[in-house]
């Protein structure tokens, strides 16, 4: 189905300052959003800048933000997209996308979700610039998702409001010749990117390639397997700053849940315990928003 | 081990009037507490006093409340007792037992945790009557808890730091008559209770036990068998507010979750979403406690 835009998806949010505010310390500095290049001609001058303002290669901020129940659901069965949070937490989410340069998503929640990827948050003054859109970033480690003119993300970039995404696949993946090209009309692409263990890939590696391509923050949205990962032993590091959406309802059980797998120690010692730090909660409507760190 | 009580349990709290003043909407009115009698020659007039009030036996306020993680688990693993929530919100519990006639906890949190179930809340101006305790109430149907002089809530009734606890045992459930003595010297005693579908108890008659017994507010605190079965279908319905301590942590997969069942309807339709109502988020130091009633 190609249907029109829907009202919905035209409908600007705005996001009130008073919580911006509270939101804002986690994160990623405002002065980096204003050295944000969609130009070609720019790429390769603010690849070189990232190299050297950044060391190593791949350090980009990285937020994590969900929304679930809670009993942690994300949602009512595995791939069937369901809205728990209310009007004001959708708001933050629009403003959260604005304020980074990419927002990162798993196959499965592309799939599952169709996600629009942009920002339809009304520039609010000062904070963010009118038309600023982050990039819209795919792992797709198999190459399994069917993207076409009809898929969200692709049909608002070619109306201009949002970016063409980005679909990491795993190195070697053989991707489909139609598919490349109508996401390099829509100014995205496929990117290869080497798989680790188990036929994932690594953050290290994930952040790596957005480094170099310029980006300096990342918002990661989910799904539940991308969210558990990062929480992961070998994910935490990665992690700059948490935001999390908490509705008060419970899904039941076997639902796509957050919560990271157990992490015994090498030694087999009992499993340590992951914390937040430097914690915000605030209230939003009905829903709760937790701010934090993990703490090291 | 018959350990002499512990500092940390001689200590008396506090809990600010200001975060009492959030929490009171959701708690049994304050009269009801005036009427508590633990004298024996007042039961019989009180019994009666609670079927002319609340009409059908049984009629007693219900609140359900509790501490988890993010990941909505209660513990680090089966039966091993973990501190989860920070000081103010452990101000919280004890100011919520002073302010029900019962606390009620699973067999498995008795066993696991040994708690002591009463109030260590310093008498708060006006709020509380200085001395007035819960009664502690332990859902054991098939009588496997081996409650002995050494279990701190023994203790403490003894010391007179608490109620003698009542133990709800499967109707037929032959009890050690050493046990029994025990419980009845302490003020307490085994209360034999109908043993409903599954070797369990039914809600109903568990609720109608305590108010023909002068009880007019229980606060219900764990396990996770107990509370799931609480937030189930045929649970629900018992229940008047909920108030839940939410830690920013991640216990990991494998803990014991709060997480109803899967609310499929009779007919096999698509399960039904539990959610609160009349909510009010309350940060309260690195937590966050939320209360609530089940939307109906």
């Amino acid at each position: 189905m190609s249907a029109p835009p829907s009202k919905q998806e035209q409908t600007l949010l705005t996001f009130p300052s008073s919580h911006a505010a509270l939101i804002n310390p986690y994160l990623p500095p405002l002065d980096r959003e204003g050295d944000r290049g969609e130009n070609d001609d720019e790429q390769e001058e603010e690849e070189e800048e990232a190299r050297q303002h950044h060391g190593r290669a791949g350090k980009v901020h990285l937020t994590l933000t969900y929304a679930h129940s809670l009993d942690a659901a994300l949602a009512r069965a595995p791939g069937v997209r369901t809205v728990l949070s209310g009007p004001a937490s959708k708001a933050m989410t629009h403003y959260l996308r604005a304020r980074h340069d990419a927002i990162l998503v798993g196959v499965g929640t592309a799939v599952a979700d169709d996600p629009g990827l942009n920002s339809r948050l009304r520039g609010a003054a000062g904070l963010v610039r009118v038309g600023s859109q982050p990039r819209p970033v795919v792992l797709d480690p198999r190459g399994r998702w069917l993207v076409g003119a009809e898929s969200k993300v692709v049909r608002l970039a070619a109306e201009g409001k949002g970016l063409g995404p980005w679909v990491f696949v795993g190195e070697g993946v053989v991707v489909d010749e139609g598919r490349r090209k109508l996401l390099e009309r829509v100014g995205g692409g496929y990117v290869a990117v080497p798989l680790g263990r188990k036929g994932r890939f690594e953050w290290g590696d994930v952040l790596g390639v957005l480094g170099r391509k310029g980006i300096r923050s990342v918002m990661v949205e989910g799904g539940g397997e991308v969210i558990n990962s990062l929480l992961a032993r070998d994910g935490k590091a990665f992690v700059d700053s948490v935001i999390v959406t908490i509705a008060p309802t419970w899904l039941g059980q076997g639902d796509v849940v957050v919560s990271p797998p157990r992490m015994e120690g090498p030694a087999g010692e009992p499993p340590e315990q992951l914390r937040l730090t430097d914690v915000k909660w605030c209230p939003m409507g009905e829903d709760v928003v937790l701010c934090g760190r993990i703490a090291r």
